[in-house]
């Protein structure tokens, strides 16, 4: 099978890393649209027009399945997209809710929602996990831990402080959902905050549950085609990928 | 006379309160490009062609100056602007380089630029400051200045730690070029992080500054007409621009 990975910029290659580890695809097309970077602050009409062009994109290529890496994007333009395209597409958001429901038995768990504020404003996760029974979540706009990830700060006072700003008034979580695709990379420090009592949910991780649990993987690819795109300066995200997913 | 005012999105509402203040033109025009805010990450190339952009969308207008409020846009895109512009064009760095070196008569003056990673990149700043023979001169990109104001952190541990993080090898200089239009909000912060011992340079001053020394105001205009123009959400702007302004 052949996959595209889409992403505004380029955290959605922390799903392309959980896709490589379990050895899914023959094939992976990647595309960040690097040029029009971050969608979390844009409203839902552009978002859905940002979202629509990276459909065009991907059919050039001749995909069996769209796996939409960025939270904004899966929460705000999922279903318009799957309407429009000729192959299947999955969000992280939906396969994010369903990890979270497979880790978490009690309906009565504590869980907190972590994502931009466009994430956070669409209530996408809220109203799946709501749809699955689960009564006791929170989400919170996180939008400084972008930068900081950006500019690798992960050892430093500034995300401490950050974190404790963010998370003053907010009591030890049974589940965290990471719901940005830059925030894995601070997921030690986030998970050392809460004394490492929470179950985080990572967004690559839970989309290769998601579709190992809907589609019959018959054999492994452990050297899968890799191909990289970006609306602006691929190298810049091709030197990335290399470092990220040690190419 | 009439004037456009252009930034990326709204911080160059902080050179209209400027404007306001002198009462210098009779009609302001302001468009933010808040659609593909942030430009201060994107590749020169993509500066360029979003400028270009914007000077289309103020020749529907008859003004007689634009003002390129924007730090990113000034430092990549001011030269080819000007070129295809019916109009004059002025920008924040030229006018806060010359403010500048109005406010420090000794070259041998220590000297520190703030920006956005384009603009620290560019080195606009510093070429300007080098032909005015100033040798002393450094800049640092403090990018999560950027969100920190515009999530209104200005009383925070966070913008304490980050200030630590930024300014940890920094000799207090003896002046501060405030090169990106978010930083003014935070100046009395980062004045009292360096004992009030430097000279802040404020592009919305530096601008009114750089006017005065060039043109012939011949009479005041305590109540300009004011238009306000976003490529999204231009009531979101509006909002901005009502509260920064006193509208």
């Amino acid at each position: 099978m052949k996959v595209g990975v889409f992403d505004s910029g380029i955290g959605g290659l922390s799903v392309v890393k959980s896709l490589l580890e379990h050895q899914l695809f023959e094939e992976i097309i990647y595309y960040g649209d690097t040029a029009r970077v971050p969608y979390g602050v844009k409203d839902k009409n552009t978002i859905l027009r940002y979202s629509l062009d990276a459909l065009e994109f991907f059919k050039n290529f001749d995909i069996d399945l769209l796996i939409v890496a960025c939270n904004t994007v899966s929460a705000y333009a999922l279903e318009e997209m799957r309407e429009a395209a000729p192959f299947e597409v999955v969000g992280v958001v939906e396969a994010g809710a369903l990890a979270c429901k497979n880790a978490m038995n009690n309906t009565q768990s504590n869980i907190l929602i972590l994502g931009t504020k466009a994430t956070v404003n669409s209530k996408a996760y809220e109203n799946l996990l709501s749809s699955y029974a689960y009564e006791n979540v929170s989400a919170l706009a996180t939008s400084l831990f972008v930068p900081i990830v950006e500019e690798e700060l992960y050892e430093s006072e500034v995300l401490q402080s950050t974190m404790r700003h963010y998370f003053k008034d907010i009591q030890t979580p049974d589940a965290i959902i990471l719901g940005c695709t830059h925030f894995p990379l601070i997921s030690a420090q986030i998970s050392a905050y809460f004394d490492d009592k929470s179950k985080l949910i990572h967004s690559g991780e839970a989309i290769v549950e998601y579709l190992e649990s809907k589609i019959k993987f018959a054999k492994k690819f452990p050297e899968p085609k890799l191909k990289f795109f970006a609306s602006e300066n691929p190298d810049a995200l091709k030197a990335v990928a290399k470092k990220w997913l040690n190419l």
